[in-house]
This record gives C-alpha cells, sequence and structure tokens, in this order.
C-alpha cells in the first residue's frame, strides 16, 4: 500500500479578510499551511495515507496547526518538538493590478533549530511509496540542507521515489547557496517539479519568456527544457507548471509533463481567482496522486492541472476538492454548473 | 385588484460564508427560501398583494422562515401548520471552474406530509388573480400531486391565470413520475415557464444545443417549441429562460416569450454573479409582474430578463430589485454607475 | 517644506457588508472620509504633511472620525467644533448590472452651519504650500461659499497653489447655483482637475462622448476643452478623468493632463474593482503628489492614473496605497503578481 | 376586537458589536426601533393587531425600517412621508462600572418637521382600542405637542383607551417645557406608567430615592404618589418600574400598578443584562397586553414586569419575547433552565 | 492498551451567534457533536485511544461532521454510512432569566434507519476497554434498542467495561418505553451515570429535591439512591451529577461517586458560564478519563466534576480542556488567574 | 509643557473571538500593544503629549502597529528599525474557572536586538517631564539593561521624573537576573509601581497575602512594605496595586499609595471583566496622569484606580477611558447607569 511523507515547513498564516490591506485589518482570518503539508492534506482527504514530517515547539499554538492537519487525516507521528517558536506569514490578497503582498516571519523557528537526531528516517520511512519536499525545505536552518540529504538517501536505499518541487524563494537563501544546494539534492531525486524562470535561475536553463515576462505556452521550449534536465540529472519526470497572470484577480493556468522520452501538455484554464496561494503545490500533489493512481502521463497531467486550476478557487492554502470533482473538470465539465 | 398566489415549500438555507467551501465553514449564512416563496417576495416589495400556502412543523424556525417573508409583505393567513420539520438545503458557492455544490434535506417535511384537508382552496383563492406553483411542488410527498390539481381545479373554476414553471429536479422523482404527472397538469396551466432541457426530457420536444451542451440562442428553434407545446396544451404564454454558462461566476442569460403566436426575444446580459439561485424564479416572477401590469408582451419579457439579470447580481434567494431599477435597465442603463 | 491644506466634510460612511442590499444588512461596516479628507489621508501615508480643515459636532462620533484621519497622520489642528451633528452616508454596493446606492443624510452638520469666523485662514495657511477643495464644499451651507472664496484669497495672497476638483452634485445643489459660483472661483484656481460632463455642465465646455454615453479616449477633444478652459481662467493645469463603466463590477480608467500648453495622456487600466469610491480624489491626490515631487507632466499624469487604479482595488474611501506601489504600476507591472 | 396604536419616532440604532467602545467599532450593528415601535413589536409578535404612526423621509434607509417592523406584524398603514432624513442614534454598550454611552442625531428628521395634515386620526384610529404614546414624541418637533393633543382628543372622543409613558428626556426640550407640554396633555390619559425622578421633576410628586439614589421599593411610597396623581388627573390606573442599578452588568427591576385604588408589587429581578434599552418600553406593552388579555391587575403587573426582565436578556431594542415564555417566568420559573 | 469505544448520533449543532435569539439570527453559527461523540472527543485530546460508532448518510455535511471528529482525534474506522439525513437540532443560548431554547430535529435520520448488520461489533471491539452509550441511543429508531443490546452482550463477552448515562429524553421516547428498555439493558452496565430526576422517573428511586426543584446537595440521600442502585442492578459504581440552575447565567456544580460501598462527594463550583451544553458528557467522560488512570474515586470524581465544570466554560458541546489544566483547578487553582 | 516619553516593546496581540479556546479559532481579533505603548495610548487620548521609543524591523506591519498607536496620538518620532520581527503574544481569554491562557513570542525581535546607538536620548528627552519604562524592557535583549540604565541617567541629567512598573515576567528572565537588574535600576526611580509578589520576589520585602493567596487589602502591611521600598532606594512614591481574583470573569480592584511618607488607600471595585490585559498599566498611567494634573494624593491614587477598574470593562489592551468618565466613577457614580 501506498505512503507519501513530507517533510517541511508548518505556518501559521495571518490574512486581513477579504479584499482588505494589512492597514484596514481588525482581524486575521488564519489556518495553517506549508508546501509540503499543503501537499499531504490532498492526498490524505482523497484516501491517501501520508505522513508530514516537521519540528515545532511545544505549545498550545502548534497544537492547533496539527490539528489542522489531523483534521483531514494527515498523519504525524512523527513531529520532533523544540524550538522557540513557530512559523508565520502575514498575506495580504490583492485584486486587480494590486498584487498580494506577502510578509515572512519565518526565522527562529522549531525547523530552523532542527538537529539531523531530530528525525529517525529509518522509522518515518517504514511503508512509504513516495518522498516528497520543496525547495523551500533546505534554507530554513543550518542543518537543514543536510537533514534533506539524509533524508534522500534513506528514501532513495529502500527504493522509495522522490518528488522535488523545486521552487526557489530569494528572501530565504541567495541563488547562489540555492543552485550549489539544489544541485547536490537532484541525483536523488526523481520527478521534479519547477517553473521557467526556476529552471533558469538554478540551472542555468532558459526557455523564452512572453514579451511582458510571462510564461509563454511553447511545449517545444519546455519539452526541450525538461529534456536537457533530465540528461544531466536522470529524472523519472519533470514538470512544469506554465502561468500567465493576467491580473491578481484572473490568470491562466497549464502545464506540461516530460516523461519517458515525451512531453504532454495539459489544456488551459483561464481562472477567476479565489486564493492563487498553494496553487503550485497542488499541481505537484495533483502528479501525485496520478502517479500513485497509475494513471497514464496525460491523464496524470490533467488531474494535476485541473486539481491545481480547482486549488485556485478555493479559500487559504490547502486544496480542499476531491478525485470526482477534478476529474468532472478533467472530462471537460469546467464551466461551474451546479451540483446538486 | 390582482392578488397572487403561491403553493409550495420552504427551505432553510444553510451556506458557508463568501467562497468556503463546507469543509472549511464555522458558521452558515442563513436565510429562508422557495421557489414559489421567492417569487411572491419580489411581487409583495414591489407592491402585489400576495398569499403564500405551505405547510410547517409549529415551532420556534418555522417562525423565522415566515417573519423573513412577512417582512417583505408576503401574506400567510393560509399556511397549515403540522409534520416533523422544515426542509433545509445546504449550499456551498462555487467559484470559476469549480461548480456550486448543493445538498438537499428536504424529505419528512410539514408540506412533505401534507394532507388535502390542510389547504382550503375556496378561501385561500379570495381575491386572487393569478395562482403560481412549480415542478418542485408535486414531487414533495405522496399527496402533493393530488393537491396541486385540487388547486388547480379551483383556480381554473375561479377563472385565475395558472402559472407553472416547470422545474425538473431529478433528485425528487425520477423522469416517468415527473413526465406522467406534470402532463397531467399542463391543461390546467395557464402560461408555462421552462428551459431547453426540461422541455425535451418531460415533454420530448427538442430544441438544439450548443456544442457544449449550453443554450444556444436561437430564436426560431424556440419559437418553434412553444408553438408545439402551446398546440399540444393550448397555454396561452409559454417562455423560455436562455442560459449559457461561462463558469461559476460568470454567465450568460437572456430569455424568449412566446405568446399570441408570435415569439419575442430579449437581450443577453453577461453577468459577474453575486448569487445565481433564484435567477428562474425572479423571471418567473418578472413575468407575472408584467403582465398584471399589462406591459406589452416584447416589455414584459424585457421586464422578466432584466429583473432575472438583476437577481443574480443580489445575495441569497430573493430577488430584492424593485421595478424602478429594473426599468432602468430595460432602458439600456445596464452599466452598473452609481446611483445617488 | 511643502504642506497640504485641505477643506472639506467629514462623513461617516454606512455600508452593507460585501454585495448585500440595505435591506439584508444587519450590520454596517463604517469609516469616515469625504473627497479632501481621503486626499489628504493619500498624502499624508506618502509623507507628505497636511492639515485637514472642517467643522464638526463635539461628541464621541467627531472624535471617531478625527482618530480615523490622526491615525493616517494628517494634521487636525485647526478642526472647528460645533453644530448639531456630524454628515453621514450610505452606501449599497453593486455588482455587474447593478449600481451601488448612495443615500446622503449631509444637511444640518457642523459644517452646513458653520461661520466665517470658525477658520482663521491666516493660521491655518502658515507653512501650506497647496491648497485643495471640491466642488463638493461650497454648497454645503449658505456660508460655505464666502468661507471658500476667503480661503482661496488668502491662499492667493501667500502664493499658495490652488487645486480643484470640479465635481458637481446635483443632490447638494442646481446647476445654476453650481455654475454661477464655481465660475466665481475658478479665478483663484491654479489646477482644475474636473470630469467631461462637469466641464459641460458648469462651463458649457463640450468634449463628445462615446455613443452609450461612457467617456470616449479621444486626446485631441479633451486637449481643446482644456485649452479652452484654460484660456478663460488662467489655469496652470488642467486634467481630466476618463472613465468607460462596462458594470459596476468592471470599469476602464485613464486621464488627461493638460499644462504647458501641451496635452499628456496616461494609458488605460481595466479594473476589476473592489470599490470605486474615492477614485476621482485620489486622481487629484496624486496629481498633487506629483507636483510636489517635481514629476515631469507625463510622469505626474502617470502616477496619479496609477494611484487611482490602485484605489479602486481597495477597500473604502481612502487611497492606502503607498509611492513604490504605484510606481511599479507605472513602470508597467500592472499585473498583479505576488510580492514576498 | 382591539388594536393598539402607536405614534412616536423610529430610529436607527447603531452599536458596535460586543463591548466596544465607539473608538474601537469597525462596524455597528443596526437596528430599528423607538419607544412606541418597541411596544407594538412586542404586542404584534404575541398576536395583537397594531399600527404604528410616524412621518418618515422617502427614502431606501427608511424602507428598511418599516421592513423591519413589518417582519414582525406591525401595521404601517398609515405611515407619514416626507423630511430630510430619518433619525439616529449612536449606542456604545456598558459593562460593570463603565456606563452605556448614546450620542443622539434625532434633529431635523421627518417627523421633527411633521405637520397636523400629515395624520388623519379619524382613519387611523378606526378600530382601534388603544393609543400609546411617551414623553419622548412632543419634544421631538415644534408641531409635535399640537399633534399629540389632537391625536388624544380623537381618541377621547371614540372612547380609546390612552396610554402614556412620561419618559422625560433632557437632550429633547428643558424641564420647563416638559412639564407644561405634559400637564397639558396628561387630562387625556387613561393609565400614565412613569419612573420615580420623572414624576417628581415634572409633576413635583416626591418618593423617597435609597442612599445612593436609586429606587427603593418602598411600596408605601410610591403608592401615595400614585394616589396623588390619580387625584390630580383621574387617571383609571399608574403605573411606576423601580429600579436599582448595580452596575452596567447587572440590575435590580420592579414595578408597582395602582388601580382601583388599591396599589399592586412585583417580585423583583435580578438581571445579568445583556441589553437594558427597551426595558420601560417592554413594562408598558406588558401592561396594555395584560389589559388586554383582561387580568386582574396583579398579574397584569406580574406580567409586565417579567416581560420587562426578559427583555433586558434580548439583544436589541424589542422584546422579542413570547406570552408563553413570560408567563412561565410569572409562574416561577424563573432559573432559566434549558427548555428542549 | 486501554480503548475506549462510544456508539450514538451525530448532529449538526445550528445556534444563533452570541445571546441573539432565533427570530434575530442572519446566520447560525455551526459544530457538530452528540452525547457520546463529545466524550470521545475529550478523551482523544487527552491521548487516550477512541472509536466512535454511528451511521450517516454518504453526503458531504457528513463529511464535515467527521472531519470535526477526526481533528481531535477520535478514530471513524467502523462509521456505518446510509440513510436521508443527518440529524441536527438549532440551539438559542439563553441569559439571566430567558432558558435556552433546543429545536430538535433528528428523526429520519442514519442512525434512525439503522440496521444490526450494519455494525459488526465483533471487530468493533478490537482492543477496546470500555464502551460507552447513553440513553439517548436507543430511542433514535424502532432499531436501535436491540443494537445497543447486541453491543453491550458482545462487550460483556470480552469483559469490557459499560459506562452508560442515562440521560432521559422526553422529546424522544415515553417515560414507560424508557423505563423498560433502560431497565432491560442495566443489568450489562457496570458504570451508571444519572441525575436525580432521571433516576426517579425511570427506576423509581427518589431522592429529596430542594424547595424550589434544584439537587440539594444531601450527600446521604444520594448515597442511599445509589446503594439502592447498586442493589438492584450489581453496578460497579454510581454517579451522579449534582446541579442547582441559579440562572441561565450562573449554575452551581458538583457530583457524587459511588463506590466499593461507599459514597464520595466534589466540591461544588458556582459557574459562570459560557456554554452548559456537553456540562453531563464532561462529567461521564471525566470519569472513564479517570478509570483509565487508575486514580482512586475520590480523585475520578475530583476530575470529573472539575473536568465539567471547565467545560462549562467553553463554547459549544467539546470539552476542549485537557488533563493539566483540570488537575489545576483539582488543585484549588480554581480562580482563573492568566497563564503565561 | 509636560510630555511623557516611554520605552518599550510593541506587540502583535493576537486573541479567538469572545471566550473561543485556541483550538477553536478561525480568525484572530489583532490589535498592537505593549506595556508602555498601552500606558502612552491613555495619556495621548487625554490630551498629553507623548513618544513612544521602541525599535521595529521596516515592514508592513510594523507600519500596522505605528498606525495604530498614532491614531490615539502617540508621538513616535524617535522609532528606531531594524530586526527581522515584530514581536507577538497570543491571548486566549478565560472564563469563570479557566484561565486565560498567553503564549508569548516575543524573541529574536526588533528592539531584542537593539543597540545602544539606535536612540539618541539626548535629542528623545527635549521637552519630556516624565519618562516610564517597566520590567519587561530590560529583559527583552542583551543590551537592553543597558540601553535602560543609559536612558535613566539621561533622564536623571535632565532632572525628568522616572516612573518604573516592576512587572517580572518569569517567561523572560530568571529571578536572580531581574533582581539584579532591576536593583541596579532603581536608584534612578522617583515612582515606582509594584504588585506584592514581585516586590517579595525582587526585593525581598515581604506582604501578607490571604490564605488563598490573593493580595489582602491590609493598608498598613503595605504602607510597611512601601516605606521599606522608600527607605532604601529614596522613592518620591511607591504605588502598590491591590488585586483579589474571584475568577476569570470576575475581580476585586483596589490600590495603595505611599508619598510624603503617608499612605493612602482607594476604595476597592469589583469588576466583571471585559478583559483584564493592561490592568496593572493604566493604573501606573494614571498615577502619571494624576500627577501631571498636580492632583492631591489622594486624588490621583483614586483616579489611578478607577482609570484602571474602567481598563477592565474595556476589550483589549488599551485604556480608552477619557478623564470625564473616571472622575465621574471616582465621584462614586459607579454603578453603570447610561449616559446620554
Amino acid at each position: 500500500m501506498a505512503k507519501v511523507v513530507g517533510f517541511g515547513d508548518l505556518l501559521l498564516r495571518l490574512s486581513p479578510p477579504g479584499y482588505q490591506r494589512f492597514l484596514q485589518a481588525t482581524n486575521f482570518e488564519i489556518n495553517y499551511s506549508g508546501a509540503e503539508a499543503n501537499m499531504l492534506v490532498f492526498l490524505a482527504i482523497n484516501g491517501i495515507p501520508t505522513e508530514f514530517v516537521t519540528r515545532l515547539p511545544d505549545n498550545l499554538i502548534s497544537d492547533c496547526a496539527m490539528a489542522q492537519l489531523r483534521r483531514f487525516g494527515v498523519g504525524l507521528s512523527h513531529v520532533a518538538f523544540g524550538g522557540d517558536r513557530i512559523a508565520a506569514y502575514y498575506l495580504e490578497k490583492g485584486a486587480s493590478q494590486r498584487p498580494s503582498r506577502i510578509v515572512y516571519d519565518r526565522k527562529h523557528t522549531g525547523i530552523a533549530t532542527a538537529s539531523p537526531e531530530d528525525f529517525d528516517w529509518n522509522s518515518i520511512f517504514e511503508g512509504a511509496s513516495h518522498f516528497v519536499f520543496t525547495g523551500i525545505t533546505p534554507p530554513l536552518g543550518p542543518n537543514l540542507p543536510g537533514i534533506c540529504e539524509e533524508a534522500c538517501r534513506e528514501a532513495k536505499r529502500r527504493g522509495i521515489t522522490i518528488v522535488c518541487d523545486l521552487n526557489y524563494r530569494s528572501l530565504l537563501w541567495s541563488l547562489e547557496d540555492a543552485s550549489r544546494t539544489m544541485r547536490q539534492l537532484m541525483p536523488y531525486v526523481d520527478v521534479l517539479i519547477c517553473g521557467r524562470e526556476d529552471a533558469a535561475k538554478l540551472f542555468g536553463i532558459e526557455t523564452p519568456a512572453s514579451a511582458d515576462g510571462e510564461d509563454t505556452p511553447d511545449p517545444a521550449a519546455y519539452a526541450a527544457a525538461a529534456e536537457e534536465l533530465t540528461r544531466q540529472y536522470a529524472f523519472q519526470s519533470v514538470a512544469f507548471t506554465l502561468r500567465e497572470t493576467i491580473s491578481a484577480s484572473d490568470t491562466i493556468w497549464s502545464g506540461l509533463l516530460y516523461t519517458g522520452g515525451k512531453a504532454y501538455v495539459a489544456r488551459g484554464y483561464r481562472i477567476h481567482l479565489v486564493d492563487r496561494v498553494g496553487g503550485g503545490d497542488s499541481f505537484t500533489a495533483g502528479l501525485i496522486y496520478g502517479m500513485l493512481k497509475c494513471y497514464d502521463p496525460q491523464h496524470t497531467l490533467d488531474f494535476a492541472t485541473a486539481a491545481s486550476c480547482l486549488k485556485q478557487t478555493i479559500e487559504q492554502d490547502f486544496n480542499l476538492s476531491f478525485a470526482d470533482e477534478i476529474e468532472l473538470v478533467v472530462s471537460g465539465e469546467a464551466t461551474g454548473r451546479i451540483r446538486r
């Protein structure tokens, strides 16, 4: 039986209600999320056993964070405890020409001060089929690159499929550090998910942008980039999310999957956004779901793309959509008619 | 003087705030509605005497439901009391590619267990000019088809105009039952409102759909269907709503009225939706309003279409728009400039 | 050092939450605003010293109104106290084809009953570089035209730049009164901001509208109008806001600045509206900001137009956007990508 | 058949949520109330036909105010329309040692500018058995004392029982004006309700207070005062509310009724307050209800006292309690055990 | 290792916010609860393995109900699916003299139509140490008494401790049915929890009440009643909750435990209530916790009483308090000083 | 002219609404506070010039914190910028026997990493008459004791009155560190405010507690302690807050002031709590206000005690009460009767 293990941070998200600016807020809507946690929630509500690994301070707020994951069925048996504080981020939702604003407060946290002995990977990976982490995890603390590598090594040893979403965040580390560390981890990775810009920045593999700096849906260019990446790191599959930002209220969203020497392209969705945060995470989670269900590559990609389309119509960071709802979109029912 | 009598169910609607999914809600916004009740609220706030007939359990929640209708001036002198519970439905509002979800909880209710003696139609129709019911009412309980027919018979006897919105709901009864029952009631009906799909399903009268299953604004086809329906059941008028669903956030909306052997078509509105529930009800209510005001057919249809356009920009199920606001839209002021 | 003085009304705004109609509201969201106050808030949060002059009753609600302005740094040292009540207005936000509705309750207020001795302009203008008022202020009370003229005279004497947003409100006075009074004040004004319709109504200077009554972005026509206005009143600059209302949910917004015998045109923004109230005020405030920063005319206009575009993506009447955010839009980053 | 007519003001109440101070509020909870309207709402929800007479401006906010009364079944067939604005008051709820604060904004309203021809008392009183007004109505405008007297005269002519709650408000008029006007109206009044302080101030009839200025439950003193009042004005009955304020959170509440030459005293309730506004109005409404139901004097008083006790456990100004609930309290079930 | 199995209903609770009456509510706060579910949530958040057994319709609302229990760690592996609807109840919170009102809507539900084959008790009880049910479960449907007996029989066979909270609800069945059914189940029960009134009604065992019908803390009388019950049914332990209702806002709460032929009495708490619902359930859960931890009888009772005291200071039905917090109260720290 | 300078931390407070536990919250009410900031807000809204000195990271959340202080008129000209994050604390409000819970997240903040050169005390104290800090400030970071001493030295040099609220927080430092540091700062202090327990812990000066560990209002014991403290450190005045915690919902509150060799005692208030946080800060702020107004010692103490009584009836940390409201309570009007 399959089980997916994720390793990363868990943050308290604080957002002004609706379209209020920070300056207008008298209360913050809260939820608890993180790139890998978001993926596991999606998998868990769709029936996949999961295990989320992180390190949290032992206080009442961490209890809330864990209760939120547990609510959706995510396994939490290997959470380590310690550190001064839980990570947080403030999100102000944008609209039209006004961009969303994020203020991070993720230093000095439980995971930032983790050490290798906090995690017993041998026991964690018991019964696991997939391991997923993102490029956000290594820069969280001085020991994190090493811990990630240790996890990868143990996963590799057990024949577990390793999935990595590249996700470069310039606020967390320099391009040099990111490039060096991620290149070191790539040999362990089986499935890589990335965006055009990150591939260029970290691996020097360029794909053409549109005139206004947006992703251009030119399958050939992405296929070539995926091929080149595969050549360098022997990935089993490489996937790209393809985004065209119209405004903070509307976006066009698609994806490409390169596997078995072939590129597959998904249809594009023009999305009237409810909450774009977690869009990329839900794409990765959708890919893992498709792999676990042994969908063929086109269906896997279509599922992942439709899943991440639906995510962006859902408030907060989790993709609380169900496989049957996603399949409906995949099948072409994407007009949002009432389901009674 | 005119008075409009409606007969149907009254439900508690429970909706997560904004675009939350059910799983995210910690409170539900509530209102009380029902197809016929929605129509009467619109008529009442626009000065038309109304009477809503239903059966409700005698408890504090029914009191709330009635207070809500009374607030807008709907007459409630003939409500019957009894039964275990009030009907409810849960509505999760969709967005973009994510459809709205509805969970019904309308069995075992006051009206479901009604019997003919609960309603004294002779007294109810005192002073009435119109009687309206929808295809939702007959399947609510075993005695309901009979009660509807009795009401129609009495209305007919008094020369009251009978308006029926076909409104087939597959969750309430089978196509066979619906077709048989509604065909039996049609001879009483003067004005029929229906959608393309329902006409096909219940009466076997097909009109062409667009490639993606949406209504196609082909007036000729609808006019032919209306003509055929009129031929079969001797309707005074037949009206169609014409909808094209772009997404859960946007729709195109229009209507067609066939009367006096002639078809009238309304302009179409592209609507950025606030709440689409009750759109069809408001179209029917607009037609009744136009008939009561003796508008000519084109104006009647234009009024009904503009009314139902405005409804979909208003939260919850009632069409809380006023005739002067609707006439402004009819006159071409449909750009939503601020009115001071 | 620059300081901007504004003179006008301060109102309590009462709005149903979200897209509720008045009839649906059980609470009103509140804020305190006014055309000139809105401008000063924008300037104050962007580091410009400001002074807001008005007259308010001496009660707890006025305290709230002033605390709200003080919060953003607006100077309040010259507020006069007296009168029975604070002004209020009720705003119901429209959507799609449904227009916003405003009910004013601004009679019998503190400022409406002001007298010349309430304001010591000599002391108020100490250290000021700009004085701004709108066409809303003179009609607020019988003494207001005189007070406005006195303020203008004193400002002129001191060489202060006088900025006037024409802003004709038919609910406050007749066209005749408005035309006569505003024509009398124009000789003092250095910078005039107006809309196409107001220029036509008050000064008889016509510019062509589009077929559906919207502003047409024909720079030549506006330039000609500006030139004619400048000829008549010796303005230093004349600016027009150019608006095309698509619906209550979407608008197209641009502007034109005529100065030094030359017309400058801004790019147009298609805005998915959050709250359109205060759009014009933020354009004027943006112009003042550009003038204070000695931007060249094109940049001044671009800044003002982008500022007022962002305003309309922000809840309530204040333009709580910052110069660096506006410059980003001016620079072409108008797609609302997340800023971390 | 009985019908109760009330004449007075209708106000928009604006309150910060919970125990927020005005300075903390970002939204106001709203409801629409007024002393006489409050009474009629209680009577209407308990099955008594009612008619509320007032004058309101013809705008969307008045529509909301009327919808709120209509919701509870209050008759509104004789409302006059006109004037600039609807009255409003701001209420900040106190707690413990912190008193509630009220800011009135009730000048220049529809009723303040009413004239005698706005009300056709002959038609209004058709079928009425009781007329109720309070000492708040006469000072609302220059014509109001005359209009009140005209109403009383017509009521008297028809043998309608006239009920008056003395309710002196020092913000509305001077003691001299109040005393002169109310003394002039007293000869028409059949049932007078008043507090200790008002009786002393307006009619010079003193009753002893407790050491800290609170009402002292000395029945003899109140009975003597009532007797003296009855001697002077030939009242049918006189009732006193007896209050002992412990804090803004707790109060002791009782009442005394003098009728037929005898004084009746109610038990006292120590109330943990939810909202004390409307406590006096609900006492008067309870007395009217008891009179209409022909309860004996003790039961009438007990009902009125229990009704006003329950009111103070209910949010906002209306006494939304039902006769069966009140009788339960009267019968001694005042411990608030859950009713399933 | 211990595991506690509970069997009963799961309801959607719908409550107006704060102290609003039903008639005032525009939204309902929701949570999902049930007597046995409440107990298991408390045990689960305090580290005890649990399993909740019920039958639910297979729809989105049931998903929400289960997610809520899962969030707190309650096991849900044996939930049966089927039936038309989920149970609901409406709760209006009382205050001071105004009692809370409950409207039940728990007929025709999933559990009401359960049949024996829905539950495989042999598998359910795998690894269980305790089984708990209340007197609410048997009357829920025609097959429920039989199913309860079957569960008891299987539990007995396995030596599982059976705990029953008598909890008679007159809205669900007659006294005769209740008495007959519960007497039939008692021989299986090891630990009985009941109130004074229920013991009298169902088993004819009277204990003296105080003058006003409240529980009187006369340990001797309760001890005698417990002794008599133990004599009749061979209970291992019998516990009473002792309540004195001061008002809907304040209560006095205590308990008595009779075990090993000896009676233990807890200290009484005067509680300023936040939400009294679930008080009894939390007492039973506290007893089970004490038994599992092998506390001595006095400590077990003290823990249960303090736990149920804290519950009543917590919103909604679950006792979200932790063992360390309860022990603090047991130790005498019951003054609510801030814990930093 | 007087000006009060305060130096300390500014925190984001995150609280579940109402009486929700952390585990129940889906949003947090926010405000920005800190012991010294709280004091200055009170002084500022009562007309006293103030200056708040702290160090904050340069981000959008700090902007919100400062806007909140500016709103009430607090001077912010000397705020230093730097550091990773703003401090935060989570507050769960208790009720009855359930204590409030606080989780601090105040490490690694702007002020924690401040260095002496961030503050130019010479310029900061320009025009100041009083300097206030609390025992919370020194332990915030390694340089803070030194910075506090430097500020005291400069204040002393200028003859500024130094006020210190002892406020020992065991989560921030050990008793040893606190004792050593605070003893070192005491020689600078003119006015010391402390609680019984802190005086004992830090200075070894014991006063008798009541049997249950609460403050006992034994003036003689406190006077002796104050005398001893004055003897040791040559204070101008020493003040004690006297608290008796009844529960998380109710408290008894009083104070004692020792000055000029004489002890003054305030009346005690039994407070039904709205929010107890900031009670001590408001006492200190009240003392400063009384000193600035040159009240005699008894009036100064009465004012401070009444001020801090009112604070605890107000939501959140600021004492938003006005001098006239406080004087009313001082004068004996402490029953919370409505003020119109």
